[in-house]
């Protein structure tokens, strides 16, 4: 019987859909399990920059460091497109990583045994993939110094910064091994050490880290190399980790081993503080407020959160079988149609969910 | 009737056995076409390494910067390994595309109709693939400066610079846009231009270069979604035009919609002197002299040369067109043994196709 204080931050777009779907699975299970959950909603995004002027605002921060965990939904729109940088969307995205501190993401990728066949992959191949991609996410060239446009010599140019120091690297790779440990016990260290000098550091700092894991397998992987086996043979895998744009990179193309993207959720844990959980997939304002988004991805985030911010198993378990079943009976977002079913929209999937929660 | 230098820089590995059925390939071009081809050998990483004490000998260049235009094998291997940065075959291999000018690296990835079935995706969606990637060459993180190791405060760190200059970009990107011209009239520019500066000069310069080209369609796609989209929907693509880091991981990605890496090709276009051809894939110590290699990447490299540098349309056609009868026939490399057909060693595929040019 838990009292847990919860951040909600539906961002832009699909963002809001998939928040509210998730938000009332977490009712269902706070009824089901006799816990107290409390939402508490703060703005991010292109929301945040229309009602507040930025993309982060303080009171948002303020709200999430106050609470026992973070739902967040999704960010960006073409509305905010042309915005001068310090005023998109994928800022505040890219500020709430950083001040929450939020380094390790993780990116489970299952291949559901009812979506086999909504994978644009052979169901041989996808049919039991199950691994996760362990994603710096508050380091790299997401964050280094000096970024931005020069003019030398008259001639334009433009820089960006890939900067890791070794601590960032090694706590990311601890926490790949932790994991591996209570799974299949591999890790592929995903680099590119035969170009970049962060890489060659990477791959060291791997190597110090095994050597307190002697029960788990370290194997290194070239990113080119990576993207390719991702699709070549995605069985081999059982804990991926990279850094934060090889993460970006190959997390998305991953959740083709899924089905959709609209599957894949994530957990991004903070080295401090609480923890911040989200669908993988962006705010896609295509589809926005068309109740046709799939929830999935946000509802998986929802039970990250109860299993890895709250020790709820149990209730974890609950959800991830709920929306097990519901694919099971045939229920089908239309981002999952080529898999057959019934087609169904956000409410009736969320229904569904919740109801078998 | 021509007379063309060609230098051959096999490399290491596979890359001895792979250039070998190159040039038997085009020595029969020579003979139905009657030109005159003279190949000359040079040395370059491993190889190079081990003769010669560095990876891309001043001789080699010279040779190279000699010739009318340069096939390639590739590099690498277990044995250079843990070898400093600079005795790295892999350094042989960016000195050449920097010394040469390389700019500009097309990698075309079709999926031959007899080997639909090689692929890890679904036939509806491979079957008709053909499209190239334009990935730049000798900028970006590649080669950007600082790249090294510091200590700093008593903290170890490490970074790589990623660089782009204005021209730079124009030259790819034109490159890109002559190439749809010839195709179907799409360029695919992928950036990541919500996170990174240099990102975002490259999609400005990308618009600017195509006003000069109002018959061609221009979209921008962000790198993650590009490497989502390559596997869920390849045939929305016509030419893809990316910096150097990203055309790595997207091009090798790609190889998985022809079948296997061993079928993909590649031209390094030269702002000013030879251009250099080399297939995508590595060097594959694990089965090099064995005989097992497919050649087929190799040759399609010497069909570029014959069009791109020596502009013999009908030369490089009669060699495609072996290569496509020789799949037809069912030979298969061991690469390709998913798509049925005969397994043949590597000799016996450059035979079959030699013969029939
Ligand atoms: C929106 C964007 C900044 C973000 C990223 O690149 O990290 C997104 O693609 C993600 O993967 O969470
Ligand atoms: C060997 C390596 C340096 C090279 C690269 O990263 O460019 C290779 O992967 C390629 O694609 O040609």
């Amino acid at each position: 019987m838990g009292n847990y204080r919860i951040a909600v931050l539906p961002g832009d777009g699909i963002g809001k859909e998939v928040t509210s779907g998730a938000v009332e699975v977490l009712k269902a299970v706070g009824i089901r399990f006799g816990h107290e959950f409390t939402f508490e909603y703060g703005l991010i995004g292109g929301a945040a920059i229309d009602e507040a002027g930025t993309p982060l605002p303080e009171e948002t921060l303020r709200l999430c460091r106050e609470s026992d965990a973070v739902l967040l939904g999704a960010v960006g729109g073409p509305k905010w497109d042309d915005n001068p940088p310090h005023l998109r969307p994928e800022k505040g995205l890219l500020a709430i990583r950083k001040q929450l501190d939020l380094y390790a993401n993780l990116r489970p990728v299952v291949c559901y045994d009812s979506l086999v066949s909504a994978s644009p992959l052979k169901p041989d191949l996808v049919q039991g993939v199950d691994f996760v991609i362990v994603r710096e996410l508050t380091g790299g060239i997401y964050f280094g110094q000096p970024s931005g446009r020069v003019v030398e010599n008259g001639e334009e140019k433009a820089v960006d910064t890939l900067l890791y120091k070794k601590e960032e690297i090694e706590r990311i790779v601890r926490m790949a091994f932790i994991l591996a440990r209570g799974r299949k016990k591999k890790v592929t260290s995903v680099d590119k050490a035969n170009v970049l000098s962060s890489s060659r550091l990477w791959r060291e700092v791997a190597e110090e880290v095994a050597k307190q894991f002697p029960d788990v397998t370290l194997e290194h992987m070239l990113v080119d190399n990576a993207a390719m086996q991702l699709i070549r043979a995605p069985k081999q895998f059982d804990v991926i980790v990279t850094e934060n744009m090889f993460g970006d990179i190959l997390s998305d193309e991953a959740s083709m081993l899924s089905g959709s993207l609209g599957m894949l959720p994530s957990a991004s844990l903070s080295a401090s503080g609480p923890s911040l959980y989200e669908p993988v997939h962006g705010s896609a304002p295509d589809i926005a407020g068309m109740n046709k988004a799939n929830p999935i991805a946000a509802i998986l985030s929802a039970a990250m959160m109860l299993r890895l911010s709250f020790g709820l198993t149990a209730e974890a378990e609950a959800v991830e079988h709920a929306v097990r079943q519901a694919l099971a009976l045939g229920l089908r977002t239309a981002d999952l149609a080529p898999s057959g079913g019934r087609i169904v929209s956000t409410n009736e999937m969320v229904e569904e969910i919740k109801t078998a929660v």
